[in-house]
C-alpha cells in the first residue's frame, strides 16, 4: 500500500533544504531553513487534501477528516528540525511517513472512522532551545507554554522571537484536546536493529535523561607568571569534570555526553576564568540516573574545592524513563508479525516527541534500522526498503486504530 | 626628574581607550581601539618634540634627535595592545614610561649624545595573532616579514589586512638598522617582587616557551544511542590532554596553560567530533621545556589511540630562554642601588618585546611590582610610586647609555 519510492523521493527533496556538502542536513529549529521545510510539508499535506492548523508553539497539524469528526484523531508525526551536523532521516522520516499515509488514503479515497492527523513538532532536537522535545512537552503537559516561549538560545534569542520571525506563531492552543492514539516512526539512531538483523523495532519506551548547565568561575591570570599552585583555572576544572563524567557514564546502559563547552576569555596566554558546559546523562533505570547525578555533583564539588573554583550546577531537564502504552506497542508488534518483518522489542536511547505525547494519549513508536547505528551525523543513512516497511506498519496501525 | 603624577595620569587617560566596566582594558591588536591608542601616543610624542616613523608591521618609533644623529639610538618601548581581559599596565606602562622620558628631556631641553627612541611594538600579546611579540620578533630576525603579515586570527583575518584597516601599514623596513641599546619597563605580572617587598626587578632574562595548536578529530554521533565504548568523542580526548598538561606543568618552575578551546558542533546531545585547543608551555630551563614537549606528545598519542581519535599537534612557536645583556642588566641594578630602591634579580615569566630586540641589540628590562601578582586580568593594578620608580631607573639608564 505504501509507495516506498514516493516516500523516499520526498525525503530526499526535503533533505535539500539545509543540505550540507557531506550529504547531511543542517536545518536548525526556528531558522529560515526550518520555515522552508515547514512550508514544503504544508504544501504537500494540502495537496493530499488536508486542512492545516498551527498552534502557539508552531506545532503543525495536517488533518484528514474521518467519517466521524467528533472522534479524537489518530495522530502520527515527528519533527523537521535537525542537529547542526544532522542527517536526512532523524525526524524527517516520521513526518514524511505520516505524509505518505495521508497520500495513500487520499489517492485511494479511503476514509477512516476517526480523523487522521500528522503533526510536525517544533524544536525537537533541543540543540538550539534546550531541552529537547519542548513543544510536544507542552502538548503533553510537561512544561508550561510560557516556559517554552521564554527559552533562550546561546545568542539570547527567545523561542517566541524566533517563532514569530519565521511566521509560525499560530493561534491554536497547545494541547488540551483529546488524541485517540499517537504513533511515531523514526530511525533507531543506534546500532541494535542492524546488529540483530531486524527490520522493525517495536519501541517499548525511552530511557531517562538529565540535562545540566554547569558554570565554572575561576580567575583570569597570566599563563607565564602565575605559579601552577596559585591558579584558579576554570578550564582545568571543566576538563576534570568531563573526564569524571565519562567515567560515570561507563556503567551498563549508561550514557554521558558533554556536547557544549565555552571558555572565556579564549586567549592562548591567559588562564581561563570562566567556562560554561553542558552535561547529558541517560539511563533506562531511574535509580541509576539518580546515582549518576549524585556522583557528578560530588565530583564537581571536589574539583571546585581543589582548584578554588566556583561551580554552579543547574539541572535544566529531567526526563524520566517513559514506557509506552502496552496495547499500542502490542499492535505494532502484531503488525510487524503479520507483515512478516523481522522485529524485536527495543528501548529508545533517544527522547522523542512521542514520549511527551504519551502523557496525554496512548502512544507507540516504530523504529527502522539506520546505517552503522549513526545519527546526529551528516553521514546518517537508512535503507529504502526499511523506510518503506516502517511506513507500512505505521499505515496499518493507524488505520486499524482509526476504525476501531 | 620623572613626574610620577604626569606619568600616572597619562596611563589612566590611555586606559580609557578600550576601558572595561571592571576597570580593565580590552584593546585587542589591530582593532580600531588599538588605532585610537596609537593615535594618542603619536600626538603626545609629537607634542614632546619627536618625529614619528611607522614600519611595515605597524611598529611606531618616536625619535628625539641626539647631538650626534649618526649614533645608533638608545631605545625603549613596549606595546599598546592588551588581552581580552587585560589591565591598564601590561605594555602601556613601558610605552608611557618611555613617553615620560621624552617629556622630561623635552621640558628640560636636555640633549643626549645618541638619539632617543620610544617604540610601540605591534601585537605583543599574541592573543589575536599568534605567536606573541611577532612584530618585535621580525625586528629581531626571529620571523620573516611575510610570515608575520600572513598570520591569521581565528576569524581568518590576516595581520596585513587588519594592519591596513587601521592605517598603520607604514613604509619603513622592519629592523635592519643599528640600535645602541634597548630597555623595557614593565610590570612584573607575577607575585615575586611584591612578596619580597622589592620596588625594582632587575630582569636577567625570560623563560622559554612553546606554543601549540592541537586539533582532535573523532566522530559526531548521538548522545543517547551511541554506546560509551563505541564513541570517538573529541572533547573527551581534549579534556584528558588538558588534565595531562596540568600534570606536566606541575614541576618546579613549570607553567602549562590551555587558553583556547573550540568544540564542534556545539550541540548538547551530539558527541563532539572536532576540537581545537592551544597549549602554552613554559620553563626557564630549555631541557625541561623539551621534556614537557615529549611528555605532552606521548600523552596525546596515548589518548588518541585509546579513544580512536586523530590528533594533530603543531608547535607554532618556540621561544628559547632568553638572557639579557649582562652589561645593561648591571647598569639597571646599579641604577636601582644608587637611587636607593629595594631591588632583586628576577627571571621574567612572560615574554616581552625586549627579548626579541635582544637578538640585535644589547637589552635589559626593569620590572615593578603589580598588585597580588595579577596580570591578564581586568583587576591588574600597580602602585603609583613604583610606576614612577621604574621610570626613573629607565630615564637614568637611557641617558647614561646615550651619553656613553
Ligand atoms: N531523536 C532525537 O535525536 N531526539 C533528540 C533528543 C535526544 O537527544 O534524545
Ligand atoms: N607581557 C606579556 O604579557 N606578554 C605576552 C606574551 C606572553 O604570554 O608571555
Amino acid at each position: 500500500k505504501i509507495e516506498s519510492d514516493r516516500l523516499w523521493s520526498s525525503l530526499m527533496e526535503l533533505a535539500e533544504i539545509g543540505g550540507t556538502e557531506k550529504g547531511g542536513v543542517c536545518r536548525i529549529a526556528l531558522t529560515d531553513l526550518d520555515r522552508q521545510g515547514r512550508d514544503l510539508f504544508v504544501r504537500w499535506a494540502k495537496e493530499a487534501g488536508c486542512s492545516i492548523k498551527v498552534d502557539q508553539l508552531g506545532n503543525i497539524f495536517a488533518r484528514r477528516e474521518g467519517r466521524d469528526p467528533a472522534k479524537p484523531p489518530v495522530m502520527t508525526g515527528s519533527h523537521l528540525d535537525t542537529q547542526p551536523t544532522g542527517g536526512k532521516f532523524d525526524g524527517a522520516y516520521g513526518v514524511m511517513a505520516g505524509l505518505e499515509v495521508l497520500r495513500v488514503l487520499h489517492d485511494s479515497g479511503y476514509v477512516t472512522e476517526a480523523p487522521i492527523e500528522v503533526a510536525v513538532w517544533t524544536n525537537e532536537e533541543g540543540c538550539r532551545f534546550a531541552p529537547a522535545m519542548v513543544a510536544s512537552g507542552v502538548f503533553g503537559g510537561a512544561f508550561t507554554l510560557d516556559h517554552a516561549l521564554g527559552i533562550k538560545d546561546r545568542d539570547g534569542v527567545s523561542f517566541a522571537e524566533a517563532l514569530k520571525a519565521i511566521g509560525y506563531d499560530g493561534k491554536e492552543p497547545v494541547g488540551g484536546r483529546k488524541v485517540g492514539a499517537f504513533f511515531e516512526a523514526h530511525i533507531e539512531q543506534g546500532p541494535i536493529l542492524e546488529q540483530q538483523n531486524k527490520t522493525i523495532g517495536v519501541v517499548t519506551g525511552a530511557q531517562g535523561q538529565r540535562w545540566y548547565e554547569i558554570s565554572w568561575t575561576g580567575m583570569e591570570s597570566h599563563a607565564g607568571t602565575t605559579p601552577m599552585e596559585g591558579r584558579r583555572d576554570a578550564l582545568v576544572g571543566a576538563a576534570e569534570l568531563i573526564v569524571e563524567c565519562r567515567r560515570i557514564g561507563n556503567r551498563p546502559n549508561g550514557r554521558s555526553t558533554i556536547g557544549v563547552i565555552e571558555s572565556q576569555p579564549q586567549s592562548r596566554n591567559t588562564i581561563p576564568g570562566r567556562v560554561f558546559m553542558t552535561v547529558d546523562f541517560r539511563h533506562p533505570d531511574d535509580g541509576e540516573l539518580t546515582r549518576m547525578d549524585a556522583e557528578m555533583r560530588a565530583a564537581a564539588a571536589d574539583i571546585a574545592s581543589r582548584h578554588r573554583l566556583e561551580v554552579k550546577i543547574e539541572q535544566i531537564w529531567y526526563f524520566p524513563p517513559s514506557p509506552f502504552a502496552r496495547e499500542l506497542v502490542d499492535s505494532v508488534r502484531r503488525g510487524a508479525e503479520q507483515a512478516g518483518y523481522a522485529h524485536m522489542d527495543i528501548v529508545s536511547g533517544a527522547g522523542h516527541d512521542a514520549c511527551y505525547v504519551s502523557r496525554v494519549a496512548p502512544t507507540a513508536m516504530i523504529f527502522v534500522p539506520c546505517k552503522d547505528g549513526i545519527s546526529h551525523n551528516e553521514i546518517e543513512d537508512a535503507d529504502k526498503a526499511d523506510i518503506g516497511a516502517g511506513a507500512q506498519i505505521l499505515l496499518q496501525a493507524m488505520v486499524d486504530r482509526a476504525n476501531s
